[in-house]
């Protein structure tokens, strides 16, 4: 846990949110200001700044699990049929605002190209 | 290996590619229609149609390895600094066009949000 970081506030309870999903390693919710139907962030219970801090345990277990939570949270939320996208933003230029690792789940309208 | 997927082509050196990263596992190319300056396309070997068709040990091994090599394309490629955006696009929705599963690593200028 990082003491300022607001997703290991979600984390721990002290900052509330609307969980979608959540297990040992893992937890998603909505995200407070959605640019879809479907907006859903699933971020890995340890604090991870980003991919650029990830290591090979981070990935053979956190991210391993964030893509299958996004598949069952796809599922869960009828957006598996039509389809959607999983979005990570690294750094200032890719947008990155809280640096703790999320994943972008979005859907329920069609992603158009460029993803910005 | 499926017998008319592009993507397995290029893996099996069927149909050239510009290769930025290979190992075992994993095959990143650059995009033949690129939305950024770095657009790189990071893929299993392992044909997989979408995310909706990862498995435990899909997730544990090919979804993982292609984050690790997100994060060394990312500093070989130079844009590790100031940033870049993954994207993962499932079903048509999503925009996904090669149902065969591949990460869209982008960089080399501000990525805007919405993601599409």
């Amino acid at each position: 846990m990082s003491k300022d970081c607001i997703f290991c506030k979600i984390v721990e309870g002290e900052i509330p949110s609307k969980k979608v999903y959540e297990d040992d390693m893992v937890l998603a919710f909505h995200d407070i200001t959605p640019v879809a139907p479907v907006h859903v962030l699933i971020i890995p219970k340890k604090h991870i700044s980003s991919i650029l801090d990830i290591d090979e345990s981070d990935a053979e277990n956190y991210i391993a699990k964030i893509h299958l939570a996004a598949k069952k949270i796809a599922k869960d939320l009828g957006i598996a049929e039509n389809g959607f996208r999983l979005v990570n933003n690294c750094g200032d230029a890719g947008g990155q605002t809280v640096y703790h690792i999320h994943y972008h789940l979005l859907g329920g309208r069609n992603l158009s190209w460029p993803p910005g």
